[in-house]
Formats: C-alpha cells, structure tokens, sequence
C-alpha cells in the first residue's frame, strides 16, 4: 500500500512498515480494535471485536445502537490495533519505551446488507476470538440476525509501527549504575472456567484448551 | 460526572459507569491509550503511553512528531483505554461476547509549557508504566525536556463500560451440547531480560522482579 500524508511516519520512520505482509498478522493477532469517527468536529472512539477477510475489517454490533447507526451511514474511519510486547526501561528516564506492534488504518464504513457477507463476517468474527468456535455453536437465527448490524471497512490505506530488542540509551548513560532491560508484556490465557450451570460431561474442546492466542 | 449525549449508552446501560472510582482505577490498569482527534473531517488515532494526574492524563510525545503538533494546537479528543478481561464463549453464536473493562473519555488537548507541569507529567508516564522507576533513572536533561512535548486532556466527561462474569445464553439454548463457558485473559509480565551491554552486578530490582501491573 503507497502511504499518503495520513500514514507517512514523519517520526523515526524505521518502526514504519506499509506492507500487508507486516499489517494483516498484527491485526489478526488482536481480540479488540478502537474505531475513531467525527461528528460535527467531535472525535469518537468505539473498541469492538472485530474479524478481518482480505483487505476488509468488519465489526458488528446491535440495530439499536446510536454509536452504530451513524456509522452504518458510510463516514471515514481509523481504526487502530495495539499489543504491547515489553516495557523497555532504560538508565535514562528519556529513553524509555515500549515494545510494541501497532497497525493504524484507514477505510469508510459500509453497512453490509448482504445476508451472505453478513454471515460470512459474524463466522471470520467469532474466529478471530476463538478459532474452531463457529462450528461448534448454535448459528444466529433469522431474527438474531435481524437484530446484528455489520458493517465492512475495507482498508484504503495502512501503516504498521513496530519496536522490538532492548534498550537504547545514550552511550554517556551506559555507566549509570540503574538496572535497564525490558519487561516482556503477553497476553495469557488461563483455564477455561465452564458455565456452572452446565453439565459436567461437555468436556473443554481441544480447541479451547489448546487455544494460546 | 454527569453525562450528556456523548457518553450516555443507548445500549445495555447496566454495563455503564459515570463515577470516577469505576472510572479511574480501569485508567489507571492501562498501558496504552488510544487518542482520537479529527482535521478536516478525517479522524485519527494514535496509541500512546499516558498517565493521570487527578482529573487530567497526560500523553508526551517528540516535538518533530506531526501528529503531536496537530494536538498541540487545542483540539477536542476522545481517548479510550480497554483492557480484555475474558472470552465468553456462548452456546450460541449470538450470545459471544467479550470480558471487558474500558474507558472512553472527552477533553481537549492543552500544551503543557510550565516546566513543572510537564515535569510532574514525565514523572507520572514513568511510574504508570513502571512504579518506582522514575527514582531509579537519570531524570530529563534540560535539552531532553526541550525535545519532548507533554499534553494535558482534562477529562471534562467520560464513561466506563464493564462486563464481568459468565455466559447468558438464552433459556432454550441451555441443552445444546456446545461447551460453554469463559476463558479468562490477563496481561503476564514475563522475566525481566537485562540489557547484555550492562554488568551483570547490576541486580534486577525489588519493584520490578516483583511488578504484576
């Protein structure tokens, strides 16, 4: 993707990276985005569950809510996703950072009226969060997906930041006597806690047992 | 804090908290925040390390940065921290949702330029992201102060959505032979990795080897 003035990194643009190889595995490694839209000057944010297809990010949320219904009107967006990897402390309070992948991207919303790409999108939705889950679930009904609005967003410009290793001070602080290394930061999941009211007998699927993100 | 349009749910209400004890605290467990602003109609988002200050946060970022000096101008942002709590996994498809605590706040972004302030808002960002580190490093030089831009958002609204506990499947889904339940999510801070260029007399120390965010 060729960065316009929105995504050119005018800041240490080595972290920079405008290629779909770099942006797709950071956005499909995420469990929620924040969408960003204005009204009348005024800047929103809405962080959702979110699935990607191809070029295209799709969220969902109900008919009846207000932050959806104006953005099913098709109104630009930005859509960002953060990990955070590792606190980078360095002897210098200056040079702290964070170890980070970040993709921010651009696109305008579209409300899918397509019943196919509708259901296509809950399916890449619910896979993103759990893969292996759609199959295993009651799928929404006609009157659930009457009540579920999904809107697409196909990605018209992107830019992923990224910094990884050490610490990075100044070579006249490196004698300082303060300890500097990084912190790594993952998310962890923990042992699945079955819904009590629950039979005992349905068994933890392999899928969700296995499951590290 | 009272809410107006922008912050009042039209959706699942019970999820929604005006009090700064609910507010604060689910700010202060973040690592980054996401800032939205708009020019021209198009939004923008950049995630970036903060901290709070009472009611204000305070975000920093290099005088070169053009996002930075868009902001410095006084514009109206929107600014959202979320941590992922859980992953419910319903019965049904329609009934997924997401364990989760998040904040969306409204301010206007003010350049800090008394020294002290944006001092004491250096300070903050550094012990957000790491208790006890700001005593423990070489504080900014007079030229490192120069070089770093520091913005106040006072909060002038905001609202916290929070959804804990298990999954609420409907009634006539309860028998489906589909496992159900939550997979809890936490961030995890792994073992503190030391620079390789500094002496290994250097102990990690307390407040870090013992850090859980």
């Amino acid at each position: 993707m060729t960065p316009t003035n929105r995504t050119k990194l005018s800041r240490l643009p080595k972290r920079g990276h405008h290629d779909t190889a770099t942006i797709y595995p950071i956005l499909d490694a995420g469990l929620v985005c924040h969408v960003s839209y204005q009204l009348d000057g005024q800047p929103f944010l809405i962080p959702t569950a979110y699935g990607r297809i191809d070029n295209t990010v799709y969220i969902h949320g109900s008919v009846g809510s207000h932050f959806f219904r104006q953005l099913a009107q098709g109104v630009p967006v930005c859509v960002a996703v953060t990990h955070v990897d590792g606190l980078v402390l360095a002897r210098s309070a200056f040079s702290h950072s964070v170890n980070y992948r970040s993709v921010v991207l651009f696109g305008q919303t579209r409300l899918v009226d397509d019943p196919d790409e509708a259901w296509a999108a809950l399916e890449r939705i619910t896979e993103h969060l759990m893969p292996g889950r759609w199959a295993d679930t009651r799928p929404p009904s006609a009157s659930e997906m009457k009540k579920t609005m999904v809107l697409a967003i196909e990605i018209e410009e992107a830019s992923a930041k990224v910094r990884t290793g050490n610490v990075n001070d100044d070579p006249e602080d490196l004698d300082l006597p303060h300890w500097a290394g990084v912190v790594p930061v993952s998310l962890q999941y923990g042992q699945p806690i079955q819904d009590p009211i629950q039979s005992k007998d349905i068994a933890v699927p392999d899928y969700i047992a296995s499951f590290k993100g």
